[in-house]
């Protein structure tokens, strides 16, 4: 940009401010942990501390900036605080944020692979790297497929279009759309029922889980039977490595065999714990993903990557691509027509797309194998250790096993207590939990180990406070 | 993060490799026009470059940026060029740039109004701020209501969510899906039948056009009338305000007539076009908003606003959050049920969000409502010189009108004389154009004004290629 540049920001002005905000997150990152961890604004303050009509005139960026501290800060809950238990983590990373910044700062549009090649070889490497960390079905490479992996926004977004897909692949096999049925457990994530919801599939069943919260996968053969037997087709079954509820893992395996034997899709969603993949002494857990057609794992979780980066991968792209392709004149191209390249607009519902594989190479180059097993070992130490003095205590009770590193207690004092004990932790303002129920409505305290900067002495700390307050 | 922070960049690495970074993108932006424009290398030659496979132990941060400047940048096709007039702009500017950093620094999830207020009350005001500045109906305020404005990921995200709430208002209306119709000119997006299909839409009807390439209203009257006739029911109908293809514009008031005559939801597509409203000359192509239920502006096409930014509205929230909220316990909150605040998860199909509205108070502040409407009113200056100078030349003719800013013109010797045009200003590695085609399959070359950075020397520039290459 030259001097007749208008009303953008020179250059000069860019490095300046960016050298600044560098700082500023280095300094937040640095001494988060001293602020509350929940925001201390109420409704509306956040918005009343702003303009309340946009300006005419430019402002300053330095006048804009001051809102940073001033304004904004008091209304953020942070995520990047170590005491963060709450939820599942919503990591990032130093090479992450870096990641974000270049992409930023290059401003492609990766929709096409000749819109900036990079943007998608880039993406189906990281992807094929997963496969290999995670010890993923080697028929999943973007390279040798069949199958292959793109990046979403969030999983919600992975379990909407894989049921899109198995909805068309059952239409063509000749089901009404109001025939079709989705399964799932009842500890399913509600991004099932909204993804159901908002494919148009109407018969959605929630099945019963076994005592340690997984799908009872009888109850998944009667409930397919019965559906047949009164004319329904069933279309996708979704097994959770890790539900949300308490990280309870369905039977693979088991799913995957009534899937196939009725034609249905199967899609597991690894949201978070799929991060936990890379420790190879845990994959027994998702023993039988050769019988998915879709799976998903969110780096933007547990991986230390950015919000968003929700991993897709089908088993067959053919199947994907002929649901999501749609080719108006202005995107004819003749590198793709070649078939030599990946096009990603056609594996998702969005044409337009970011470099959002430059974060995940940054994170994964920078942390290397032994990085990012190091650190999901140690929270998964963490998880153990807290669920141990949990357990010892007679105060406490687990209420569900912890395979990986969420633990999942209540106060036998019942109900009240424990929802007391969530709210008084969280007002301590420095640990965030999450008071969830179980099926049977009890209440019980979700402590999710996973933030990038989370050291033992939080969990102790939260140990102590636990133990002080209850 | 201390000492003991294992496999983490120190965040004095961070700064400096920050500070590097900024620079870099400075440097990059400030010499982007010497580089040629697409993309020089071929398939698989960026994934040549990088490492097979993932490695084991941690990279050192400098090697893997080094890998920026010898493996990416070459595989980049530069959408922030000077020389960028393909397809429509997806720009990006300093305090975009500056707003993606700060917001991967923060790592907020803004799935919830509790879990980051600042990152759903910034959006809000900063969607209401475009109502002002686009002279959108009032009552589509977040505030004030009963619409609201949400920011998506793209407009194909917005025309799929507008066609499952339409779905879903017609099904409680009694109307059976495989019944439901969809409306939109043969120059629409191809978001709409791929939304529709995603949707499970079945019936789209792409209806004829005039002179103008802008839907021919007694045409969808027709169409509707035969569906009705035939017992379908009509459920939606796009109207685009400056088609993909050339801007065109279909009566949206007329259309928005039709539509609450046959109790249609009315969808405006101003994707690229609504920038433009900033002018308040030019609001009378949008005439009619009042008959909109849902309407999406691209900030990340022309406003400097990087992707992913798609501002949504709707007219009527309740129908949206009605159609798209689903509560399990761990997603209950206190906040949420007092009705005081707005949870945006329940305005889309993703449920987790990053805070991207902060890039957008950046750039509206920073530029000011008279420093979008000086950039935006020169690139309209600019494409309308260059549209007289084709109009005034023999050898070129304008295949459509230049509402906004782009220039849609042919060789009079023909379409492989058009194409080679198109492909020899490509290759001269200064300029990028899109090819494409009219209805009637004539070729014709897209000439988009509206990158950040384009001056008048550019537009000249690309005149004299024409020129000279014609």
């Amino acid at each position: 940009m030259s001097d007749d540049s208008g009303f953008h920001m020179p250059l000069a002005e860019f490095r300046r401010h960016g050298h600044d905000l560098v700082d500023w997150i280095a300094d937040y990152l640095e001494t988060v942990e001293q602020r509350p961890i929940l925001a201390t604004t109420g409704p509306g303050d956040v918005r009343a501390g702003l303009p309340a009509h946009p300006n005419e005139e430019p402002e300053s960026f330095d006048a804009v900036l001051a809102d940073l501290d001033r304004v904004i800060l008091p209304g953020i809950t942070h995520w990047q605080h170590p005491g963060w238990f709450a939820y599942f983590p919503a990591n990032t990373s130093p090479p992450s944020i870096l990641g974000e910044l270049v992409s930023a700062g290059l401003g492609v549009q990766g929709m096409l692979w000749s819109t900036s090649p990079a943007a998608t070889e880039v993406e189906s490497l990281m992807l094929d790297w997963l496969v290999e960390l995670l010890g993923l079905p080697g028929s999943w490479r973007v390279d040798t497929g069949p199958g292959g992996g793109v990046i979403q926004m969030s999983a919600s977004d992975s379990t909407h279009t894989a049921l899109v897909v198995a909805r068309e692949r059952a239409r063509r096999n000749g089901a009404a759309p109001q025939d079709l049925v989705v399964y799932a457990s009842s500890q399913a994530h509600s991004s099932i029922e909204k993804g159901a919801r908002v494919a148009g599939l109407e018969h959605l069943r929630l099945l019963p889980v076994d005592d340690e919260l997984a799908l009872d996968v009888g109850a998944l053969r009667d409930a397919v039977a019965r559906d047949v037997a009164a004319g329904r087709t069933p279309c996708a079954v979704v097994s959770a490595v890790g539900t949300t509820g308490t990280t309870a893992v369905d039977p693979v395996r088991a799913i995957g065999q009534v899937a196939r034997a009725s034609g249905m899709w199967h899609h597991v969603d690894a949201a978070y714990a799929g991060t936990a993949m890379v420790c190879p002494e845990l994959r027994h857990l998702q023993d039988g993903l050769e019988t998915a057609d879709s799976y998903t794992v969110n780096p933007h979780k547990w991986m230390f990557t950015s919000f968003d980066c929700s991993a897709f991968w089908v088993a067959d792209r053919q199947e994907l691509v002929q649901t999501l392709s749609v080719l108006p004149a202005y995107l004819r191209d003749a590198a793709s027509e070649t078939g030599e390249v990946v096009d990603y607009r056609d594996w998702h519902v969005p044409l337009g797309r970011r470099f959002r594989a430059l974060k995940l190479m940054f994170v994964l180059r920078s942390y290397g194998a032994v990085g990012l097993r190091h650190h999901v070992r140690e929270h998964l130490r963490l998880a153990r250790e807290l669920a141990d003095r949990l357990a010892a205590d007679p105060r406490f009770a687990l209420v569900a096993p912890v395979p990986f590193a969420l633990v999942c207690f209540r106060l036998v004092a019942g109900d009240d207590a424990t929802t007391a004990l969530a709210r008084q932790v969280n007002e301590s303002g420095r640990y965030a939990v999450t008071a969830s129920e179980l099926p049977d409505r009890t209440a019980f305290i979700r402590v999710s180990v996973g933030q990038t900067s989370t050291e033992q002495r939080h969990v102790d700390g939260l140990w102590s406070l636990l133990d002080a307050l209850a």
